[in-house]
């Protein structure tokens, strides 16, 4: 998941012909008691905590609630804005407010910073509560299913016990998945965009080079880099890996082509010479501003293990104990979680007797499309969801 | 281009179903006396040389010429083995030798290693004759261009007027296609393999991240890391990138899948869990040790120039000064260069009114295909050839 700020534009919030913004939100963070037990078996004593934040009102019943999961580069601000300075909206903000898909006037919606990221949530950024030190390389090895498991406690002190649906792309798109199968009996829909309910060799490849960059930088010092600058350049590296593979070749001939740099060229140097490279530079500077580099390890760490099918058994086995619809989305340019994908998660959830949809958009905008499409995907979603709380 | 070294395995020599190997070559050097002027208008001073390997014999009108233009991690060593104590064959073995594609029974093959690389020809790491210090980033910058003119130099010295082929794959096969643009009166046939007339996009940014992980890796030193290690990790994440956008989704799948690295799995730990993660290590390990940073700097600068239709206003305008036939190859899951790309070429050779095939192979190897599919190239290369010396 990316900005969607091209170089050299000032940030705009989009406007997408339908809805209005939720306006301003407030961060929120829950504070757990109780320690947290991860799928290796490591231990996060408490006080541990998730940053969230909501949008739009919890009925009576407590029927109305979309939980929304976030990317790898995201966070729990996903819509709206908190102060008038602010000139940049949360991440999925074209889709979350009054007549949006996310409508804020029928649906609760919920997003919070997964365990292990740096945007208010317990991560390898933390202080550890019993030696007052930032966690770093220390912080535990996570999966998809800790990430969860650590929303589930989010829902439980909040008094929810049931979604309506779960919603995410990418890494959000696994959680999702990860709900069905070891909550199935917990939500009513779920919502998988451009995603995998199995790493592959190729995403798990692009991965690791991404990962290889930042430990071999000389200011990661083993992950004990907090109170410095920290491993900028191997992050940054690392996330123009990512954004290459977020895009397309179809994205970067729109955006990009060869178009050069400067007025006057070549310049004959191995400065950017080509906009797409300058994009790339920017891309990985503004990254550095924003996120933790030990994150980035175990966010990623965890995207490689995922693996339904393996772990249930098949694909079909893992979705067996939800009674839980499917919304799945690919989209045509999308080379890290192809279309192929998502046809396999829809096989899946019909042999194992669930009512799914897979929509195989067309779209040139690569990985990113999930965020970027909000025209092709709106329409069907709001129907879906209508569907599922009728 | 890339070794096909897998690893854990044993390095072997491929066996073809056809033709025998060049047995035993020897190295050979050609040193100019005269100064090199690079597109850039830099000067690379006398003396500067070429490495370079024969194969096969020049008949007596020289009209038996193949000229073969190596990858981007190449070198003049296409062919055979230096010793008995040689485990490995050259990069092009499967398609040089009596009864091969490119048969020494009838050819004289010549492979140079490019002006800025780094396997005996001129190049960053070469000592500056009046400085008597290594280039590094002193070196020019330098086009597909400069590499083929410094080609021309080459057989000039060697008394060989014309060419009865050039062949590449990769940048081999942009220095093929510039062969055909800019000294098209001295070649007969172009075969351009799993190549472009134009770097795209995407493949640019490819190549800017990798830059940017040996120019921001402390050890590169501004270039002037002669006489130390070099930017071990910011070449080996270079090269980790590299490979990726060499292979396929399909070829990291049927090679690795979500194969386990250890018996005792997960180990739940940042070091290489899976085979791929493991086989990308090695490959960003084994290239350090033969190629050098600031070529690759050099080498990837001078493709992303590479466009040949811009520069003569069209890519027929650019083949119209030659004469030449082309025999184009693409393969399906090559995505650096696509079977689009082959097309382009097709479609301008014939505008130019030039004799022309294209061979759109199915392969799951991706880009590598040019290297590893000799089963499907051979036979229609065998019959061209002999119907280009005809």
């Amino acid at each position: 998941m990316t900005d969607t700020v091209t170089l050299g534009d000032v940030p705009a919030v989009t406007q997408p012909a339908w809805g209005r913004s939720v306006g301003f939100v407030t961060p929120q963070v829950q504070i757990f008691t109780e320690p947290f037990r991860t799928a290796s078996g490591a231990l996060i004593p408490a006080p541990w905590q998730l940053s969230y934040e909501t949008y739009g009102k919890l009925n009576a019943d407590r029927s109305n609630v979309i939980l929304l999961c976030h990317a790898l580069s995201g966070d729990a601000h996903a819509a709206g804005r908190y102060s008038v300075h602010d000139s940049k909206a949360g991440w999925c903000e074209p889709f979350i407010g009054p007549g949006r898909a996310f409508d804020t006037e029928r649906y609760f919606v919920i997003c919070s910073n997964i365990l292990g990221g740096c945007g208010g949530s317990t991560g390898p950024s933390s202080l550890h509560p019993h030696t007052g030190t930032h966690w770093g390389s220390r912080f535990p090895i996570l999966t998809i299913g800790d990430m969860v498991a650590a929303q589930v406690r989010l829902l439980d002190a909040l008094g929810i016990e049931r979604l309506l649906a779960v919603a995410g792309g990418s890494l959000g798109g696994m959680q999702a998945l990860e709900w069905a199968a070891s909550w199935g009996d917990r939500v009513r829909g779920v919502i998988a965009l451009a995603t995998t309910a199995r790493s592959s060799a190729m995403a798990m490849a692009l991965s690791a080079a991404g990962r290889q960059a930042i430990v071999s930088d000389p200011d990661w010092r083993g992950g004990d880099y907090y109170g410095t600058a920290g491993p900028v350049n191997g992050l940054a590296t690392a996330r123009r890996i990512g954004h290459i593979s977020y895009l397309s070749a179809e994205a970067l001939e729109e955006k990009f082509d060869r178009r050069w740099q400067h007025e006057a060229s070549p310049q004959w140097s191995h400065q950017p010479e080509f906009a797409v490279e300058s994009y790339l530079d920017y891309q990985g500077r503004a990254f550095v501003q924003r996120f933790d580099a030990n994150s980035y390890l175990v966010i990623s760490r965890a995207m490689d293990y995922f693996d339904l099918a393996q772990r249930a058994g098949g694909l079909a086995t893992a979705f067996a104990n939800t009674q839980a619809r499917f919304f799945v989305a690919t989209w045509s340019s999308d080379w890290l979680y192809p279309e192929r994908d998502g046809e396999l998660i829809r096989q899946a959830a019909q042999a194992a007797g669930r009512a799914v949809v897979h929509y195989p958009f067309h779209s040139t905008k690569g990985h990113d499309a999930f965020l970027l499409e909000d025209a092709q995907l709106t329409p069907p979603l709001i129907d879906w969801l209508a569907s599922l709380s009728a």
